[in-house]
């Protein structure tokens, strides 16, 4: 079933709120575009003050109009609004446009109005775009309620918190004259309607290939990443998302009042439920129009045909940069170039035509042909002048280009591998380009954006791979120890300690070295006998003490009974002149741990998308480089798996130095465990495995902290 | 005096050696293109088998002309060159251009042929731009030897080892209506004149504002240091520099056979001696368009003003991933703002005007004025939808945005802080924005190509600040003992010993810590006596060896008589294993260095760029995250503190993790004391300090390893 939107985001009905003769207003120019894209559905003025409105019949208000509005737009000033909802919701209109601003996102009592306008709404059974919105356009439906002039009805539909990105986008495609556009929704404060409904209305939309989103922050981002999943898997998703700095955060916030969240999670949380997540605002365009064109590549390996060498080196780089790969050519590929191809023409990936093509452009289809049935190649690249062969070299070649356009078309159509041009002469829209672009060939006039495309076809294509034999980490039953001990935790309102933790991890089989806790001289002479002269850590036990090496709460090495006796009269004695009054629950034994890679796995709670697990090596890696993956639980094995290979450390893993590598199964089966854990324990609001050491035949988790969640009710 | 170069890149006559009257062949392209941009000096078309070519007479050999001809074009293939250059040298002809390929980037007869070509040239007295050359154009000369169309003269001169790139930018300057060059060269394969020669020619030449570089590889990579350090000082000079993967590496060298060198390096280099350097092929253009309108800012902070959130948003993002800050605007600067728009205006930085300039763009020039004169502000970006106000809400105010163009216009001549602008409007080239920038206000199409603009500006303003204090290295007498030093290991071939390299050090005032040799049981007993109970590490002194930890030659932490003849004894048994025949010269003591941060600072002579140090932190940080800085020697001071401060772990040397900040002055003074040890040693090959321990207070050189010049004569 689809979603209610569709019934007044494709409206059969409109009426306008506030309707206007006046030229300068929105109540005039949301006419004026209905009227001239030829709206086909009934248009209804209301005004009281007027009979008529360029020549349609104004009504007094909402009650008056001869049937229910599917859709009404609202261009009245904000106080106004709660008492009209009453209107629309007694005429049956199922949606309205607010764009008066003046709530949430100017100050407190802004936000109480936003409140009433929300409750009139659901009384009114109203749904609400805005307030604060730019407005609404449906093109197929030729409902153009921003009035925007010169935009195509086309298969990119744009959900953006700013309207001039929308316009700026709109000025692109008339431009570059290829793109168009389905419905555009601008979500404005969302107080009702928010990204995630948005979304999963273009997701429904015939009309809409490619969704393209430009955020600033999301109010209900675990119900996005949840309907952002279901969407890509069919259909892709391309969000630009701002606040990458601090800079850019307060920006948005001064904006539009939305909750901003960190940036470099916000990205990996996106990229882990397939979306295409572009990070200059300048690709939004060339990726959403590539992917609208291509869907998919089916790997990563590129093969790069070029009539230039700086071009074809330019790409290279560009290709390396983003994680593509120069496809290794065949022999037979390349002794099938050879054939069509001038001698000095370099047949090594980039292929360069050397010139072969000058006067012969019709030589690149048949490179072209022969790349496309190499299996080591997953797309091809054309790079250079073509489109502009009979402009620079020969009137007389335009008609051969013309055919050659014609021929890469057909081979476009024929195979499952993207084809994707740059050319130099794309600024000058010359006719084989233009007949390209409409056969579905992209051709881009930077080669950066030809890169990004082919990155997200890749991308795109890994994530469908991945997708298809995704394995969600496997659900848990909680253990009835466990729920007893976060209950004892609850009753007296403190968190798990160290040991209660890793005997929660090990319930549910994480790898955590035996340790003793020791009370009393009877555990500690059972300790002493159990370890031996194993080497050994010895910590402090205390509700009361969080950071147990400044207590000097820690000593390490230390082996037999001697020593042992010394380290916990010592311990006890420290912690004693660092809070008197701590009470200490005992000591805690443990072997140390071999020596190996300190990795860190940490979960917390976000207000905006719910729990998240971040990876990432210990120490500098996580406090200066910050250097870390994040993924939404709960993790599929591909996640883990793309996490560990995620930070930039990860060399570190596959070992250097003389090191040997740790065990990434290890690591991965690991993060499973934890986000299985932590999906099955609400009781859990923060969990910290550091550090965990890796070792090349598993890990071990040397320290485990748990911080309750107090109001869960168990 | 100006260069040579002036007399045949700005020539007064052209002879075309291999002229023709076929359409398609290049002798004839040339002429036309002559012909057609009115070149006043006189054509020598050169063919014995016609008598004229489109008109002009023709010669039957170069001998044969009225006079000289300043300047030849050579269209004929590569085995005809070295007879007809000298033909060349009988006329006089000062430069010939030799359009052929065939030579070294082919291979080894070809590199031959190139020789001969060069040998012939020397002789004549004609100097070579080439071969494979895509060719010249001097347009305020109306000398236009590439036949390219719609080309416009104006101040960016180009020099570029891909044709194909030339024809891009000339293709995107057509297509943005703005942009003119000057005088393009094609290096080609640089067998006599190179890019610092032709670098040096555009530095001199009045119509040139701005010099831009395509480089795929350098073969004279110090000479052009040297006059690209000079040039900088009053013209800004634009590097793309490919090869920055492996791929592109590889990619270049096929395509000119020129020596790529790493990417990394070469940029550090570049930027030291004040190179622009854009690293995305679609930059080149619109920054050279910056700085030839504005070259310089000085000072970081932008203020941005914008009538969209979105873009301002955007726009933030940028400004500070690329270094920049966003200003903060001072108390009077908000308050005569909100003077000037609604209430409802952000007045913190990014300024949003939240639609006051709707009906009154004239508003957006008063704001520029205010933000001008707020001594926080270096520099101003307008964003959003100026230019189009009249096409988006109404035709009446395209007037006042024409006069708001020419006001803004007026205020950029009256600061020397950067006005730039992005506008949504850019693509549709609106009256208001042509009149902007025809009056030397920059407008971008792209958020990202006017952020990089700015950042180039700052770049170029911090360099200019920089060269104008610069101080050098200072020079260094070689010091008699460590001259005979090097002559004794020379003539045992081999390299310094540990301790004759640290001995090096202390006499030129690096801090070493003291070490003493010890070749005896007199010896032995000294250090004993000398040490005391200090901690020391002790290390095999050995021609023979040169991983001394993989002998078992180095043992730490050892103090007192017994300690230290039991780790003598062992070190030299554990070395006679691993190499029966090792002449041992001795074991070095030293006292164990205190903990601090590793760094390690290395020298090499590079083949294209001579003597060049580097620094970086030790471990991981150089071998896995290659996190490194580079600079040519001799260094400035602000070369050494820009190396401590560039590279990404730097936020380590100011202390994390409870640990004290090291001493950067210290790390500077060793890194100025490095440089003038190499400058005046060319004994040295390579040098490296590894590790150095850095401290809050100083530092320690733990190891040095002195690589000898085996060739030098002293």
């Amino acid at each position: 079933m689809k979603s209610s939107l569709h019934e007044f985001l494709a409206p059969d009905s409109i009426a306008i709120l506030g309707a206007s003769s006046d030229p300068t207003k929105r109540g005039y120019k949301a006419m004026v575009g209905l009227i001239n894209d030829g709206y086909e559905g009934a248009i209804y003025p209301i005004n009281p003050k007027v009979d008529t409105i360029l020549g349609y019949k104004a009504y007094p208000s909402m009650e008056s109009l001869p049937g229910p509005a599917a859709l009404v737009l609202i261009c009245t000033p904000a106080k106004t609004i709660p008492d009209l909802l009453g209107q629309c919701g007694r005429n049956g209109t199922k949606g309205a446009i607010i764009l008066a601003s003046g709530f949430g996102e100017v100050d407190e009592a802004g936000a109480k109005l936003g409140q009433e306008v929300l409750e009139a709404a659901q009384k009114a059974n109203v749904r609400i775009v805005g307030p604060n919105t730019s407005g609404v356009f449906n093109l197929h439906k030729k409902v153009n309620l921003l009035a925007l002039d010169n935009v195509k009805p086309g298969d990119i539909g744009i959900i953006s918190q700013s309207g001039n990105m929308l316009l700026a986008l709109a000025l692109e495609a008339e431009s570059n004259g290829h793109v168009g556009f389905s419905t555009y929704v601008g979500p404005g404060n969302q107080i009702d309607l928010g990204f995630a409904d948005y979304l999963q209305y273009l997701g429904e939309d015939d009309n809409t290939r490619v969704a393209t989103l430009y955020v600033e922050g999301f109010k209900d981002g675990r119900v996005f990443l949840n309907v952002a999943k279901e969407i890509a898997k069919t259909k892709p998703v391309v969000v630009y998302k701002s606040g990458s700095t601090e800079a850019g955060q307060k920006a948005a916030k001064s904006h539009t009042g939305a909750l901003a969240g960190s940036y470099v999670m916000t990205v990996d949380l996106l990229r882990q439920v397939g979306v295409t997540v572009v990070s200059q605002s300048d690709e939004i365009l060339p990726v959403a129009e590539g992917l609208s064109l291509l869907q998919q590549a089916n790997g990563n390996r590129v093969a790069i045909l070029a009539d230039g060498g700086g071009q074809a080196t330019i790409a290279s780089d560009r290709l390396c940069e983003a994680g593509l790969e120069l496809a290794e050519l065949s022999d037979a590929t390349q002794s099938a170039l050879r054939g069509i191809l001038f001698p000095q023409a370099s047949l090594v990936n980039p292929v360069d035509v050397a010139g072969s093509t000058d006067a012969n452009p019709g030589l690149l289809v048949d490179c072209m042909t022969v790349l496309v049935e190499d299996a080591n190649v997953d797309m091809v690249l054309l790079v250079g002048m073509f489109g502009g062969y009979g402009i620079r070299f020969a009137e007389e070649l335009k008609a051969e280009e013309l055919r050659t356009a014609d021929a890469i078309a057909k081979l476009s159509g024929q195979t499952d591998k993207p084809l994707v041009v740059y050319s130099l002469y794309s600024h000058v829209r010359p006719e084989p380009l233009v007949r390209l672009r409409e056969s579905g060939v992209p051709v881009y006039n930077s080669i950066e954006h030809a890169v990004q495309v082919l990155k997200a076809l890749n991308e795109r294509g890994a994530y469908i791979a991945s997708n298809q034999r995704a394995e969600l980490a496997q659900p848990l039953s909680p253990d009835a120890g466990v729920v007893a001990t976060f209950e004892q935790a609850q009753r007296s309102g403190r968190d798990l300690f160290e040991f209660e933790a890793k005997s929660l991890l090990r319930t549910y089989g994480v790898d955590v070295p035996k340790e003793l806790m020791v009370r009393n001289e009877a555990e500690f002479l059972e300790a002493v006998a159990e370890f031996g002269h194993t080497s050994l850590a010895m910590k402090v036990v205390s509700k009361d003490i969080l950071h147990k090496s400044d207590a000097g709460g820690v000593k390490l090495n230390l082996s037999g009974e001697a020593d042992l006796r010394r380290g916990h009269a010592e311990i006890l004695a420290a912690c004693k002149l660092y809070k008197a009054d701590a009470e200490i629950e005992g000591i805690l034994l443990a072997p140390m741990a071999r020596k190996g890679t300190e990795v860190i796995i940490g979960v917390s709670r976000d207000p905006v998308f719910g729990p998240v697990l971040m990876f990432g090596l210990g120490g500098i890696f996580v406090e200066v480089l910050e250097d870390v993956a994040f993924r939404a639980i709960p993790l599929s094995r591909d996640d883990a798996h793309a996490m560990v290979n995620q930070i930039k450390a990860r060399k570190i893993l596959d070992g250097v130095r003389g090191e040997p590598a740790v065990s990434k199964d290890a690591l991965v089966e690991l993060l499973l465990k934890v986000s299985s854990i932590v999906d099955a324990h609400a009781e859990i609001l923060e969990l910290d495995l550091n550090p965990v050491i890796a070792y090349h035949d598993g890990y071990a988790v040397v320290d485990a902290r748990v911080i309750v969640c107090q109001e869960t009710p168990l």
